[in-house]
């Protein structure tokens, strides 16, 4: 099995909010869960004597699609206790670019900053993953995360068949399905020490919904099936090896309702014994941005132009890793540029039955 | 008056701990100074049921110069409140190299970190200059910084006939130690504010010391007074303009024991009132240790190669900014080239007469 590092060393995101722009859908995601942050919030009593409130946001990658987010939590506390100071914690794994991190909090990127319209607010950067305690025991009132937690803190084992879990069967599934489990109790119990009694967490992880719907997969041409056939055509045509098929496998599991529940419910779960409770969880399809703009412009090359970059922004950098050590750097690129142009084409000849919509377990967890 | 970025912005250390290669004379000075760091943390009351000891390190580059100091302050805090817990707050402007820093923190770079040999240490990033406040009213235990504040947060003017204000007179050298006033007031306000009662700072920043000694001016060539003689020989040369020569004004101030101390003990001031009172101040000179390697080695080359890239680390990007901007690259990196090539050249020549010794104030802080 991969270690943390190594598996999360090449899932590293462009700086200065090139991710951010790249994944607007990300965005929108946050944007529609900001009543759920703002209900959770409300539902925390917030003494008058209180100075400090600490939020955490994990796995932010250039914390750029959380800052309206984070700015309306910042007004409506301050709005009730206006002489509260607030330490905002932004965390992600140590290969993250924390320069361009820096850049889009500051306000110094692509994007305001609600730094500008705040006072008392102290911006604290850390790259502890969420597979770590990220702040000290009871000092977190509000821990948020946004499309990050599917990513496993390693790779169970290569799936021969499939680039992702949501096409995995038989013994990988079980090993990916056991990791996840796994990592997803990690991932709660540091949570569980650092929160306040009374502090919350507001989620928001891709998942498998009731329907079975996922990233990519709500309605026409399956993402994740096409990029395995496009693998498969590579492996056809030798421009790839077996080996490299085979290590074209996405460290991540997507949990259904009921994995993401079971440790918050169940009396036996150390998460439950540490206090943690599910309030609420809900999953929610959102549209993905480019194939809605699409219906309306109806101009396929500018759909697939923008559509494209949004998928290599998470992926690219993994099937990168996948290809060959001894290829040259110049041949490695042109595999992955020819790649993701296959699949350009394919948007380009039917756009209609391309979308990646993002399907999310939307969840609310109180320490008690 | 240049604003605080525009004067820090050219600023940045290299990364991955290069910076605190090319300084060991910077971690020699920290290390000095960890005997009055302990005596200043043991004179703070740390009441057992105290959870969270708070650190800071402001203007920390790449961290790696006080690795150990941290290391050696966390393991004596511990000895005696076992289960206490840490924030590690590392400081610079926005333009220090973050990456660099968290690989150098977290144990990824050049140096082994204090985080494999102790427990419940929260390394944390912030990207507010010690101009601002950088975290939180009353949430800091221990302030630290050193060889660091004697950049100012602006350039009051330019300097017509130096590079540095150990050199200026008159109405420049004036509005330069007013400049360097009112900073180190700003300075000291924001630690007033971030100190709990009874927190303490310890400062270890460059002066001029009671003998009008200061950095690189111990014995021998006074190195500043150096920089300017090469300046002028380009000038002479044609080699560079009356403009850029004008420009090469570091934005520095070198406090005297004097300066440190009257905000710290004179009544009428807010920083005094702001509980703020001088414990300790002397004056350190911490040797060369190339010129001190020399000794030993009577090699000139390999002290020449030494000796050039520690003081090419903190000066170079200013005299970079200070070329023309419509020079183009290659002809503004020549002639720096030539300019540190020219002062190896001389170092060669006589190297016995050469040493950057560190002239530093070791000041003690208590917020009472």
């Amino acid at each position: 099995m991969a270690s943390l590092t190594e598996s999360l060393q090449n899932i590293t995101m462009s700086g200065g909010g090139a991710y951010s722009l790249a994944t607007r859908g990300a965005e929108d995601v946050i944007n529609a869960a900001t009543p759920i942050v703002l209900e959770a919030l409300d539902s925390i009593n917030i003494p008058e004597n209180q100075d400090l409130f600490t939020f955490s946001d994990m796995g932010t990658a250039d914390g750029g699609t959380s800052l309206k987010m984070v700015g309306n939590l910042i007004h409506a506390i301050q709005e009730k206790n206006p002489g509260i100071s607030f330490n905002i914690v932004y965390s992600d794994q140590p290969k993250n670019d924390f320069n361009g991190l820096v850049q889009t909090v500051l306000g110094l990127g692509h994007f305001p900053s609600y730094l500008e319209t705040t006072e008392n607010v102290y911006p604290l950067f850390s790259a502890n993953s969420f597979y770590k305690q990220i702040i000290p025991d009871n000092t977190l009132d509000f821990g948020f995360s946004a499309t990050a937690m599917h990513w496993l803190s390693g790779k169970p084992c290569e799936l021969s068949n499939h680039v992702h879990m949501v096409g995995a069967d038989g013994e990988e599934y079980l090993r990916f399905s056991e990791h996840g489990k796994k990592d997803w109790e990690t991932i709660l119990l540091h949570r569980a020490h650092e929160l306040r009694k009374g502090g919350q967490l507001v989620l928001l992880n891709f998942c498998r919904d009731e329907k079975g719907k996922y990233l990519g997969n709500t309605t026409g041409v399956n993402m994740f099936s096409n990029f395995v056939k496009i693998w498969q055509d590579f492996l056809g045509q030798g421009r790839s090896s077996e080996d490299e098929y085979k290590r074209m496998t996405l460290p991540q599991y997507y949990n259904t309702v009921e994995e993401f529940s079971a440790p918050l419910k169940n009396f036996d779960s150390p998460v439950y014994q540490a206090g943690l409770r599910l309030k609420h969880i809900e999953t929610r399809i959102t549209p993905c941005p480019f194939a809605e703009a699409f219906k309306d412009h109806q101009d396929a090359q500018r759909f697939a132009e923008e559509y494209i970059p949004t998928i290599r922004s998470w992926n690219e950098s993994i099937f990168f890793g996948a290809l060959d050590q001894n290829r040259a750097l110049e041949d490695k690129e042109k595999i992955l540029k020819d790649y993701y142009h296959s699949y350009q084409d394919q948007v380009l000849v039917s756009p209609e039955t391309h979308r990646m919509d993002y399907v999310h377990a939307f969840t609310v967890i109180e320490k008690i």
